[in-house]
């Protein structure tokens, strides 16, 4: 008897992970392998591909089973229709029609897809936001991004839906969009880190660090805590009024390091919104393998599961 | 040959809009009455839905048609599933079950909904946001809010998504919500013309007089419309960011007032949207009648066409 698995990849700015996943989004194996060598800031999209070809097979030859779909996410703006990616900053794509490129190398259907759009499906259809109709899963790291989905499927907009960082928050610092205000400067794991740098003149090793400093008592740690803090709250009223989810799944870095911020920012979210929808706050339940998940679920809807 | 049609209603603060729409969503009849009186900022649901009733017996009397079904629409925040208007400030309701009460009364199947929803429906089948899938229709009038229709259908929330005015701007004045910062406290046109009246020291009759003053040269109006033009401005960003519409429909008192409006604010969005989806924006084409339009355009939906 022939088991139906699928492949999948979640390609990062430093690895490639890989799985295969039976009907049931269990996984049968598991690969990871370092993204090939930037030049100049660009990762050759022919090499993450041929490696990625090349994992397949890895997978394939120890298990002894044959993919029958394959789904692939990478960060940045992807165009899941079309199956390209339309810009990825810390690959340095711009308009990779890697969906093809894939499809090519592996001969099955792939589904191509934005990886925080895909970790969000998967803590939906798998995780913490399980029976859900109205959700935002928001993973917390380098930067900070909302996967949305509302009324019962993934809203995209094209790739453009959920850009949750970039929302104004009024502290008028910059950002590297080139606006100021954005919410990941203050509230990322990345920004927590790099301002306790800037303002207490000896570099965090990560955001973890300044949390455990601001409760040992450390007046700086303490202050970019609690700018996170408010800022999340700020940014999470926001999507209440505007998107009104009814669970918000909270992610990455920042959440992974522990739940110390889940009850602050709740609280301070309970009691600003006058009347809108209060989000329940969950903590994610797939944590790093989240995305690679997500791009196994692709590959089964594309098999037709 | 019995002809479809289907009644609509608009239950608006000071009047009720009523009509009989053809399988096509064209008016063969329309009619306009006044709510019945408050008592103690209470309208009686009870006299409201005899009225309506009684529109619809000199609606089918005048021309003949009997409707298969109907749909009505009323502002606040609407359970539409469970047919209840669960609150309407302007009409002092907390959980109506409005749908049975005109279901007892009509004696055909009744859909019911939030007016801003329903006219932003008819915007996106018969008006100014034809043919898009990713839509938001925001009419600026007492207060700002947005119907969205993502991914090519309508995304409610239970009636709770879309309440751009509530939107944080950081102006820092008090709202009537409870919060600071409301968009709606210095674009809304009841803002507008309010924000005059106490700078001013002299009432406006309205927003436009205040967009007149402005271009006459009066300082202060001049003011007020800069705030408004930057406060939309900002709100939309927000809509852009997370969002990511398509197109926006500019509608409500403000606009209708004309069109002075939409480039600056168009420019500054352009301006201020470093990498997110530039919305189109446009006018809304069916005015005050785009609630009535879209209650009719439900019932079309509950008779199954």
């Amino acid at each position: 008897m022939n088991v139906p698995v699928v492949a999948a990849f979640d390609v990062g700015g430093s690895s490639i992970k890989a799985a295969l996943l039976d009907a049931a989004g269990s996984r049968i194996a598991a690969l990871r392998r370092a993204v090939p060598a930037a030049a100049q800031g660009v990762v050759s999209a022919v090499a993450v591909a041929d490696e990625i070809a090349d994992m397949a097979r890895e997978m394939s030859t120890a298990s002894g089973l044959r993919p029958v779909a394959a789904g692939a996410v990478v960060p940045g703006i992807v165009d899941e229709e079309a199956g390209i990616a339309r810009f990825a900053a810390n690959l340095g794509w711009r308009d990779v029609p890697f969906a093809a490129m894939l499809r090519d190398r592996l001969g099955v259907p792939v589904a191509f897809g934005h990886d925080v759009s895909a970790g969000g499906l998967a803590e939906w259809r798998l995780g913490a936001a399980r029976g859900y109709r109205d959700v935002a899963v928001v993973p917390v790291g380098t930067g900070i991004a909302a996967a949305l989905l509302l009324d019962g499927r993934p809203y995209r907009a094209g790739g453009h839906a959920g850009e949750l960082g970039h929302v104004d928050i009024g502290h008028g610092l910059p950002c590297g969009c080139g606006a100021v205000g954005c919410l990941e400067v203050v509230a990322s794991a990345g920004g927590i880190a790099r301002r306790y740098g800037e303002r207490a003149g000896v570099a965090a090793t990560g955001a973890a660090e300044v949390l455990r400093a601001a409760e040992a008592g450390d007046t700086i740690a303490a202050e970019i805590v609690r700018d996170a803090t408010e800022g999340l709250g700020k940014g999470l009223r926001v999507l209440a009024t505007l998107v009104a989810p009814e669970v918000v799944v909270l992610g990455g870095g920042l959440f992974e390091a522990g739940s110390v911020l889940l009850d602050p920012v709740g609280r301070w979210l309970s009691a600003n919104l006058p009347f809108q929808r209060v989000p329940r706050l969950v903590l994610a339940e797939l944590g790093a393998e989240a995305g690679c998940l997500g791009a196994g679920l692709m590959a089964l809807e594309v098999a037709g599961r």
